[in-house]
Order: C-alpha cells, then sequence, then structure tokens
C-alpha cells in the first residue's frame, strides 16, 4: 500500500486556529511567513513528501545502504530525491539569507519535517543531520570557519553530521576518549573512532562536514574537558573550495532492525585535519544551544510514525470486511462488515488519532517557544519561552517517540496477521521509529533531564512557569459548562504534579536514587497532563467554530469525539502512573545485583 | 551475543514448590514422569536448546527461507538441527506408545517449548506445527487415516501443518471458500488457497501434511458449513509409504517483519486428493478439540520471548559502564559503574523478570490443567479442569504476548542504541515475537473469547469457578501476616473483577458494543490479576522455603522482592484499566466513520 497524505490540514489547524501563528509570525518580523506563503509551501512539500519519498521508502528500507571499501551507497531513488529537495530550496529555507537560505522561522521547516519523515523516516534523516552542523556553525564557528562551509551546507551541497558516541560512551560522553592534537598552524589532527555516526559517509553530497567532539591533549577529565571540531571528508578552500581528501573514513556501516536507507556509519578519524569550535574544552556547552530544537526533531520523528501508522490502520479498517458489526449489519451488499465498525478496531484508531493530533499540537506549541528563542528582541520574551521550552523538550523528546511504538504498533494489529508482512508498510513504521526512544538521548536520559535537572534542579519553578499557564487557561474557561468536567480534570492533575513533585523531592533528599525511580514514569505522566492541555483547548476551539458555523463542521466534530476519547481513555492512564511513582525507590533498589542472575 | 540458558530451576520451582507436579503426574498415572525423570529430560532439552538451536537463531534471521520454483529452502543448519531433533525421540514425546510416541504428559514437553522457542522461534515452529496435524487425526481421523499418517508423523519423518485462512479471510473463517469436491473413491478433490501457512513447504522433512478446512459442494454457508480434510504434499500408503506427489504446492513465501526462519506459505490446491476428517460440517467443532494447546503454545512463545529479552538485557546491564550510580561509586575500578546499578535500568530489568516467572507459573499451572482435561479418568476433575482453562486459555494467550512485546522491547532500551543493532540479538526477539498477539486469533479475537463468549457466556460462571480457588487461597494465608496486604490486594482485585463484569453485563444488554468496548482492558487486567494471584504464591513458597532453611535463600529472597515490584508496580496497572473500561462504548462508537478521514 504505501499510502500517505501529509496533513496539511492538522498543522495549518493546530497553528491557525489553536496557537496564532500569523500574529506570532508577524511579532517575530517574519514578513515573509504569511498565511498564504505558508499554505503554498505546504502545499509544495506535501506534494514532495507524497510524491517523492513516499514512493521510495519501502524499496530503501528492502534495498538498504551498502558498504564497500569505505564507500556508501544509498538506495535507488535517494541520491535523486535530495538533488529535487536542494533544488526545491529546502535545505536553507530557516537559515540566514547571508548563507544562501531564506531566513524563514524554524517552526515552518519542523512542520514539514513531520510529513518527510513519514514519508521516509531514512531519507530524512539526511538532510535532518545538516541542521545540527549548519547550527553550531552559525552560532559558534569563525567567521573563516562559516566562509569556509555555510554556504555548502545551506545550499545542500555538501551535507553535515554531528560525531558524538563512541564505542564504550554513549548517554556518558564524559568517558570520550577522541583525540584532538594541536599543529602548528592552527588546525588540529583528530585521532579516534565514532560510532552511530548517521549520514557519516553516503554518495548523496559533495562533501560531508563532520562535528566532533574530542579531547584536546591536557584536557580536564570528564565532561569538563570535550571540546568541538569541525572536520570535513574532503578539505575545504577558504571559499569553501572542495580540496583533497581528509583522514576521514566510513569503517562500515551498521546492520540495524529499520532505517535500513539511513546509513548509520563506524567514521575512523585517522589524524584528520579539523578546526576548533568555540571555546577549549566548552564543546558539550557549544551543543546545548541546539539541543532543544535536536529533541524536538526526534520527537517530530516519533508523531510522524504514529500519523502514517493511523493513516494506513484507517484505510485497511475501512476496506477489510470481517465479521459483522456487534450492533447490527453495516454493509448488507457485502459477506461482512468493514472492521472500523468493531469496537475496539476504534479503540486502536482514535488512539492513533488522539496522539497524532494531540501530539502534534505539543509540538507546534513547542517549534513557537523555538522561534521565540531564536528570533524575539524580547529577551524577557525570550527567558519566558526558554524556560518552557527546558521543561517541555524532554515532554517532546520522550513522550512522541514512546507513544510511537504504541501507535504503530496498533497500525500493524489493524490489519491482523497482515500487518506483520513488508508489502502493507506497517511494519516497517514499528521498525523505523524503534530507534527514536533510543538516540538522541534515551527515554531514561530525557526523563532524568526532566525530574531531576529541569523540575528538582530549578526547585519546582520550571513547572510552575508553564503550569500557572495551564491553570489560567482552565479558569478562563470557566464559563463553559460543557467543558468543565475535562478542564477540572487538567486542573486537578496540575496540583497532582505539583503535589507529587514535591514527594519525590522529599524522598530524593534523603535517597537520591528516588529521582531515578520515578523519572519515565513522571515523564509519561507529564506528558499525558500536557497533552491533554492541548486537547482541552483543541476541543474549545472546535466548539467555538462550531457555534460560529464557520469551516468544516465534521472536522471540528471529529475533534470534539478523539477529545472525549483522549479524556477518557488516555489520559486516565495516569492513574497507574502515580501508583508506581509513589511506590518510591525500594522495590528497584533492594534487590542485591547477584539477585538478579539467571538459574 | 545470542546468550541463552534454559531456565531449567525456574520450572522446577513452580512444578516442583509451587504446583505440586510429583503427585500430579502420579495421580494420572504417568508413572514414567518421576522427578528425576523429569530433572534428566529437561537437562537434555537444555542442552538442544542451547547448543543447537540457538547458535543458528541469527543467522536463521539473516539468511531466511528461500523459495524458488515452489521449493522451499530453510536457513543453514535448520534441517540438521531437525534430524538431531528427530533422531533424540523429541517428536513423539507426548504421543501414544502405539504410533511410536512416548506417552508423556503434554506439559512436560509444553515445559521445554518455551526454551526451544526462546532458543529459536522461527526453528521451533515446524514441530510445532505438527502437533495440531497430530492432535486433529489422534482425536477425529478414521483408523485408516491413522495407519497412514500417524507413525510418520509422531516419528518425525513427515511433518504437519493447519490450514486455515484465506486471503478475504482471517478471524471470520465463516466467509471460507476452499472447495472439497467428493470423489468416486471416496476421497476429496480440493481447490483453493490458503495463506499464511507456516512451514507448509520447507526441506526438513519427507512429506508435508496438510490439516486444510474447506466447504463441501452445498454445505450451508458460514461456519458450519466448514468441513476438515487431510491432505498430504505426497500421496501415502496404507501403511505410510511415501507415493506420488499430489497437486499440492507452494505459490510463494511471505516476505516478514520477523521469524524469517519460519517458512509462511501461500499453498495452493488444485484439485489434490484428500480426505474428510471427521463429520461433514462439523471442521470447526473439531478444530476447538486442541484450540486451548495451540493458544498456550502461542502464549508460551511470548513467555519465551520475555525470558530471552531479559536474559540479554540483564547480561548487558552488569557488563555495561556508563556513569556513575546516583547512590554513590559501585565500580571504583573502572571508568564508570555497571548501569544495573541506574534506578530505571532496574526497572525494566525487574519488568522483565516478573513477566517472565509470573508469566511462566500461569503458563504451567494452565499446562497442568491440559493435562487433566487429556488424561484424567475422574470426569469431575476434567470438567472442573475444562472450565477453568476455558476461561484462562485466552488470558494466557494474550496476556503472554502482549507483556512480551514490552519485554522485548526493554530488552532493546536497556542496550540503547546498541538495542537497534542486529549483532546483539535484542531486536530480532522484538521482530520475531510480534507475531505472536496476531496469529492464533489476535488479542482483540482473545479478549472477545474471554469476555463475550466464556464469562459473559457463562453468566459469570467460568469466572466464579477460578476466582473460588483465588478466594480460598487468600482466606488459607490469613494468619501468614507479612503477605496480608498483597492477599488482601489480591482479594480486593477479585471483588472489583466480578463488579466489574457485573458492570459491562448490564450496558451489554442495552448496547452490544459494550462487550467489544471493554474486552481488551478486560482481558488484561484479568491477566494482571492471575499473574498477581501466582506471585503471591510464589512469594509465600520462597518465604516458606527460607524460614525452613531449604535450597538456595538468594534465589527466594529474589522471588520475594521481585513479587514486591510486581504488587507495587505492575499490579496498579489495573487502575488505568478500570477507568478506561468502565468509560463505555459510546467514546468509541459515537464518531461517525467518515470523521476518522485524513484531511
Amino acid at each position: 500500500m504505501q499510502y500517505f497524505k501529509a496533513p496539511q490540514k492538522e498543522a495549518l489547524f493546530v497553528m491557525n486556529e489553536l496557537l496564532g501563528y500569523e500574529k506570532h509570525y508577524a511579532d517575530l518580523g517574519f514578513t515573509d511567513a504569511t498565511p498564504d506563503m505558508v499554505e503554498a509551501i505546504f502545499s509544495e512539500a506535501a506534494k514532495f513528501a507524497e510524491n517523492v519519498l513516499a514512493p521510495i521508502n519501502a524499496s530503501g528500507d528492502a534495498e538498504g545502504c551498502k558498504w564497500e571499501d569505505g564507500v556508501v551507497t544509498t538506495p535507488t531513488g535517494f541520491k535523486d530525491a535530495y538533488q529535487q529537495y536542494v533544488e526545491g530550496g529546502w535545505t536553507g529555507m530557516t537559515h540566514p539569507e547571508k548563507f544562501g537560505g531564506q531566513a524563514l522561522p524554524y517552526s515552518l521547516n519542523s512542520v514539514m519535517a513531520e510529513w518527510f519523515s513519514s514519508a521516509n523516516h531514512s531519507w530524512a534523516m539526511y538532510p535532518g543531520l545538516s541542521q545540527g552542523c549548519i547550527e553550531t556553525l552559525k552560532e559558534h564557528g569563525t567567521e573563516a570557519q562559516q566562509k569556509m562551509f555555510l554556504h555548502n551546507l545551506v545550499g545542500g551541497s555538501w551535507t553535515g553530521t554531528m560525531c558524538l558516541t563512541e564505542p564504550h560512551c554513549g548517554s556518558d560522553l564524559g568517558m570520550l576518549k577522541c583525540k584532538a592534537e594541536p599543529n602548528d598552524d592552527g588546525s588540529y589532527s583528530l585521532t579516534g573512532t565514532k560510532i552511530f555516526i548517521s549520514a557519516g559517509e553516503h554518495d548523496m553530497s559533495e562533501n560531508i562536514v563532520h562535528i566532533v567532539i574530542a579531547r584536546l591533549p591536557d584536557a580536564p577529565s570528564g565532561t569538563k574537558g570535550i571540546s568541538l571540531f569541525v572536520v570535513p571528508k574532503f578539505h575545504a578552500g577558504p571559499e569553501g573550495e572542495k580540496l583533497d581528501r581528509n583522514a576521514v573514513t566510513c569503517g562500515s556501516i551498521e546492520h540495524k532492525m529499520g532505517i535500513k536507507g539511513s546509513a548509520t556509519c563506524v567514521i575512523n578519524f585517522d589524524g584528520a585535519k579539523g578546526y576548533l569550535v568555540g571555546t577549549e574544552n566548552r564543546g558539550l556547552n557549544c551543543m546545548f544551544t541546539f539541543m532543544n530544537s535536536a529533541r524536538i526533531g526526534t520527537g517530530l520523528e516519533g508523531l510522524s510514525a504514529s500519523e502514517a501508522a493511523f493513516q494506513g490502520a484507517l484505510a485497511y479498517a475501512k476496506d477489510r470486511l470481517q465479521f459483522r458489526a456487534m450492533t447490527g449489519v453495516k454493509n448488507p451488499d457485502g459477506p461482512a462488515d468493514p472492521i472500523i465498525n468493531h469496537p475496539d478496531v476504534r479503540r486502536m484508531l482514535l488512539t492513533q488519532k488522539a496522539f497524532a493530533e494531540g501530539n502534534r499540537a505539543l509540538a507546534i506549541y513547542a517549534m513557537k517557544l523555538v522561534d521565540v528563542t531564536q528570533a524575539s528582541q524580547d529577551e524577557d520574551a525570550k527567558t519566558f519561552a526558554n524556560s518552557k521550552l527546558a521543561l517541555l523538550t524532554p515532554i517532546v523528546k520522550a513522550f512522541l517517540t514512546e507513544t510511537a511504538q504504541e501507535s504503530t504498533s496498533y497500525g500493524m494489529q489493524v490489519f491482523g496477521g497482515h500487518g506483520f508482512i513488508a508489502e502493507w508498510g506497517m511494519e516497517q513504521l514499528a521498525r523505523d521509529t524503534r530507534i527514536c526512544t533510543m538516540y538522541e538521548g534515551t527515554t531514561g536520559i530525557q526523563a532524568i533531564d526532566l525530574l531531576a535537572r529541569k523540575v528538582v534542579g530549578s526547585n519546582g519553578k520550571l513547572l510552575t512557569v508553564f503550569t500557572n499557564e495551564v491553570k489560567e487557561y482552565c479558569k478562563s474557561i470557566r464559563d463553559k459548562s460543557q467543558f468543565n468536567a475535562w478542564s477540572n480534570s487538567i486542573d486537578k492533575h496540575i496540583d497532582e504534579w505539583h503535589q507529587i513533585t514535591e514527594d519525590i523531592m522529599q524522598r530524593a533528599a534523603k535517597n537520591p536514587a528516588e529521582l531515578g525511580a520515578a523519572s519515565v514514569d513522571y515523564l509519561m505522566y507529564s506528558g499525558y497532563i500536557v497533552v491533554g492541555y492541548f486537547w482541552l483547548q483543541m476541543a474549545v476551539v472546535a466548539q467555538q467554530k462550531l457555534d460560529d458555523g464557520t469551516g468544516d463542521p465534521e472536522f471540528y466534530k471529529a475533534k470534539l469525539h478523539t477529545a472525549k476519547f483522549y479524556f477518557d481513555r488516555l489520559l486516565t492512564r495516569t492513574r497507574s502512573l502515580v501508583s508506581s511513582m509513589e511506590s518510591g525507590a525500594d522495590n528497584l533498589m533492594d534487590m542485591e545485583e547477584e539477585q538478579f542472575n539467571i538459574v
């Protein structure tokens, strides 16, 4: 099947009707990003996703990337699609005009990134990885470095990577071994092995620019001795000329569960020449600059899989005839009724739909905050947006990718045994999106970031900044009596959220393991509440539109039904999460390591 | 890695210390199945699983089955392993001596089936599929049919299949189209296409015997017009001689997410000669005979994946160094501490451990019931066992396979990004076990079987038969005060289970969709309670052993710790399931089909 349609109307609903993006763009001075222009760009992006990327998704998975003698060949059609992407000007959309970009808002690009990833997760990673590299050089590179690299990266003829992980160090970057020795000419020689480097080597661009973390010879141990370097595959001249080959080679590519069209590379630096980016030993700080957008980007990949799985399952559920409906014959001319009539199939479809639409609202809200942090002239507004973003980023990353596991699993389950068969595309979605809870910081890492670093680390202040907004909103709709039950539920959840935070902080003061013991439940609990807040707002807007008689009433009625489903059957998952969190750390920590043993 | 160790001690604990299998076997007249003999057989089975099957698991996945011109070649080593299995006498273990079997109990075989499937899910399906075929012919075949087929099947030189599914009909067998026309000689000519036929064609045995459901020319429509036939790949003489080829061909094999070493075949019957098994139009009734054991067998596949994923994750968690423990340095000589010290890693490992061990106790309890239904001379005992089995079978099938999705997902998650890489084996476990919630009746089908057919269909009686046992047990341990909290929790859950059943029945009297709307939550809810009952019993036995000072105290302490984890963090999942169930059908059924549409 491999059916995919970019959810333009859903995105525009969130941007225009829910979150006031027209004013948002105008306020930030994005004068080109008018509603008409946004729609025109979306329409082109949708065509590209549907007609160029989706058709090479299944074949890319079947074919995979090939490695031979250090050369990586991407699946048939990937290179050509990338060429079209470059020609369409997509690579530079959000970057400054002085580097050849179009200076459009971050959010505009990110909304469409969801669709590209829905259509072809593997392919979308190649241009996606360039963004981190561009951001690094834009923020922290010298003018000379920017001249050497940025025009080509923004134009798309060169692509970029981020080289962090080493075999013995993943999350714990303090254990980093890769070395950088200073040369006489001010450059550095890098030596070491990096693994899991997405887009580390491929045939889609003329050159590959690696951002590499490494240690200087007398760097302090741990994370305080990490510096950042830019190391190209081919040396670059001062104006971005492509010169001779650098000592950077791809040792192999990984055989993985999914995203098989994405080359996951072992990259060897054998005295490769590179340049220091930013200050010595402050490499991790430079990287934190765009950690939020990178993590939101991974969350979007999860969202993209939820959406695609929903679309596939829905099409099948309307088509597949099996059994008669429990409530009476629905398809008298056929031998059986479409399975969408069966309550449990609807439960699965509505779970997918509620996650896709609710998570999208949260994601587009987070993108709006990123826009402010990047483009606002108002320092207070920036600080305020940064506070909310600090809290929401780990939730976006982990909640959108964890729920994607459930949504893609239901994508298969709605198909029954057919879901397991490659040709329907459902199993590929599940395999591809499985990486999303692991890379760019596992769910466990996001959960510790949220609970320990953000919430407890700010003594609860970052939580309050966001929950004040939610409580204000609930107060503001008090006169809409039809929403009182949901609004009260959110309001009570907010109080409970604070209470639980307080409980955990008290327990953690005595036993620091309490933070880790509660963390993932806490993150998921937070996610259900936050997305519930967006479902409440979507329902209120939808009812207003119905009352006003504007727009497509079926679209708004669907929003109200889905909100009801969310409040009845998904938000209620907080009940078990609370029980688990409140049970404390002892049930995890009391068992001796040896007692886990297999006998 | 591909590490696997058969959990012999765990199985023996459940059989001997928890469920009184020694007396059970003696009561049923299995005089050969003494504890010593059981241990000796287990020891051989463990070696076979660990040394023969596990080593060809990853290679079998990478290589897959090959189809060419109707011929299917299984992965390297599969045929040889099967030959060793046949020579070891494993194929006939539970079958009557008159067909060349060893007449040992069903349960004995099933306990080991878990290990074979842990070691190599794909491979284990080939001998597994023969069982249904053998059971059918043993129960319903004529003496002539038994002579033609059973010796070879029991001896293993021939293998069998079950041919049910067709392209347009999966769960809804009433839509079956395959035709059987009577021949003059009393045989039938079968014409039609079957899909998803596991072990339908392969190179491991000399002949393949298909049990096929089809319609006679003037059969009533629906499930009441389905008859059962035996149709061999090669015709058979009266004493089991292999003769010329029958008109049965393999049209292709499926490309699937997992179990790639298992050939999933399209089988075409083009006027193939077969023989009626049992009575005309009563085919489905014949199949229900061993539905329980087939579904428990699929549940065991889920359990096997949970166990294997736990073993892999545990080994990695002890080995991988990353960060220091929150509670202080644990590995001062190393650069970081093993990740098993991190609370969230323990949460994942304990979830796997609690599911593997709790689910195994439930499974071995269900096997005991199957033994009684098969071998008891006491009709009352048989009826009683059948009642409990009717209730528990869909729970075993669906709960053990659904929790396997979580356990195998954690298997990957504990590894971080490495979990996504093929060489560690974790992603294969997740892919292989994904089929288990879909084949042999999806989770949705099991849930309707449990709630509508078994519980409501018996007006609650089948539920009461089991819950009386649980309540009796809770009463019997009332004096053990240390277990009062857990015992009271189970007791209250049992009351709630009845109350919820009552609620659903009342709602369903008005709206039959209420059954489907609650069904999967109801099944999972039931599963958590039932497994909680077994964790309670295991904890009580473990404490008794510690008090007595017999056996390995660390083993029993681990049981108590894991029980605590189960009661604190897994049984509490019933809270959200109750909320979802009690929310009723409207939040699923009120949305119009068109409102699901993608815009």
